[in-house]
């Protein structure tokens, strides 16, 4: 054994402490982002509701993380009919800001009674070593035959149900789910299967203890101490930094039994992009609905060339 | 006319005015944040410098936007060379924290004589009513008949040199330029082009009057004063929010006669992405290599789709 083996995984352990020291950092200015821009988007919030369509035309515009789950019907629904939006991080001020909430409200359509549908999401420490969004499904009261989710939302929450009331194994939720899922095709999985994510199954008592602990931890460490790690280890005892192959079991098991398995990805495009850059996508619609009339849509292929362009440009005002 | 065409109009100023304040308010967070993380940053330093390969390794794993422009030769180069990166905000404290400076160590190698490269960026105010970041090109010392640039570098810098003297034109330079770039195939462009980078030509004296007309507009604006807006309108006395037809035109004009035009955004990329997550990239190539020696190479296959599931699954710690 070199010299080197034996010092890189010492070199490891304190790569993620200084990895945990940023990632402190980063939750310590969304802080500050959020005391420095509350007004702001409050102002915003009273110019964009004197604007028709102004929802609308920002999500017709939406990244790519969140357009690719925008079928045909979701678009006409959201098109005609989301009124307002908002995201908002509840746990603050002395929370977690990375916690939040993701509003919507309807008005009146041929799809669904309800007029506001809010989806939450909760930053959690699990005892499986997971960090990150968790959430539990939404229900949506569909008017009949109108159901674009075809009983996938349905059925995520009496899965839901199970799980909170211990129930393990192959439940006939979990078969019937399994069964959906099989049959559904790209263009009926509708990005209303997003108000069924869950993620990890992590309670918030699981979720305070895990971190103490992992702070606890962490401070030994700091202050030099030989510090007995919990998790974090394979059978064989080799420290393998982030359990990549156990990371994938996870998965596998986590995820196959929710309806909308990138849940956190999307729910983190929109508090993180569509939301805060919502004037942007406005702004690049309308730009993009006046060009189109311009052209009267006779020169359908070159608005496509231009866009292609417009990737490769650099951007005016990138968003640091 | 109705009601709404004749509010539009004013609403989208307002939207702008909302968005300057937004990105005023994020320039401020990139000052928090270099404060908050200037120490973190030189612990790191401490101990990547004690991990052989830490860089090499870290951009092997580059995002896309990166990657893309890295050609084999380009790869082997870094692989076998690169000692050392960082990225400096060379303006602060005071100065504007969007400029930056990134500087690259190499190790002896077969290619150049350069022992240390450093490609400067400004972020700048033109009077086209651009704003964003430009550079210079920067030279390298090729050993004799290894110049992965095909001469493109070198012809930058000459390009450059007629800008500042003022010659206009099609100059011997530029229809070279062009003729070069003709015949140079995709697997030609090596990532060393990025040395030679400029973007707008803006000097420090024209971003600097730019930036104060504009800033005293936005406060006569929001005093409630009617201003007699200097840029930002059509022949034709449209508003135009992004003026894009326009950006097309510029486009097509700056970037020209540029070596390498996604410059800025290649180096955002860098700024904001592999040099604050190296840590991250680098665990993820290790636990590929880990990975891969455990497989003997025998699971190629089963490797890739392994990499395709990862992009599916939520990340376990996203940075925010």
């Amino acid at each position: 054994m070199s010299v080197e083996d034996i010092h890189i995984p010492v070199m490891y352990e304190q790569l993620e402490d200084i990895q945990d020291d940023f990632d402190q950092v980063d939750v310590e200015l969304m802080r500050v982002e959020y005391k420095l821009t509350r007004d702001l988007y409050a102002k915003r919030e009273k110019v964009i509701s004197q604007i028709p369509n102004f929802w609308p035309l920002v999500w017709e515009q939406a990244p790519p993380d969140i357009d690719e789950h925008i079928q045909m019907e979701d678009a006409k629904l959201i098109a005609a009919s989301l009124k307002h939006m908002s995201v908002e991080r509840f746990e603050l001020p002395d929370g977690d800001p990375r916690s939040f909430a993701i509003k919507f409200e309807f008005s009146e359509n041929e799809y669904f009674e309800d007029k506001m549908i809010e989806k939450k999401f909760w930053y959690r420490h699990g005892k499986d070593d997971f960090t990150g969004l968790v959430s539990e499904p939404v229900e949506i009261k569909w008017k009949p035959g109108k159901d674009l989710t075809k009983g996938l939302l349905t059925l995520a929450k009496e899965l839901h149900e199970d799980d909170k009331a211990g129930k393990t194994g192959d439940t006939q939720n979990k078969i019937k789910l399994l069964k959906l899922k099989e049959n559904a095709t790209d263009d009926s999985n509708s990005f209303f299967n997003f108000f069924g994510f869950r993620g990890h199954y992590i309670t918030e008592e699981e979720s305070r203890e895990v971190a103490k602990t992992v702070e606890e931890e962490r401070k030994a460490r700091q202050e030099g101490k030989e510090v007995e790690v919990k998790m974090d280890k394979d059978a064989d005892g080799d420290v393998d930094i982030e359990n990549d192959d156990d990371d994938d079991d996870d998965y596998e098991y986590e995820y196959k039994y929710d309806v909308f398995p990138p849940g956190a990805n999307v729910a983190l495009a929109i508090a993180e992009d569509l939301w805060p850059e919502a004037i942007r996508y406005f702004q690049e619609g309308a730009e993009l609905a006046a060009a189109e009339s311009d052209d009267d849509g006779a020169d359908d292929e070159g608005g496509e060339m231009d866009e292609d362009e417009d990737e490769e440009k650099p951007s005016k005002k990138r968003k640091a």
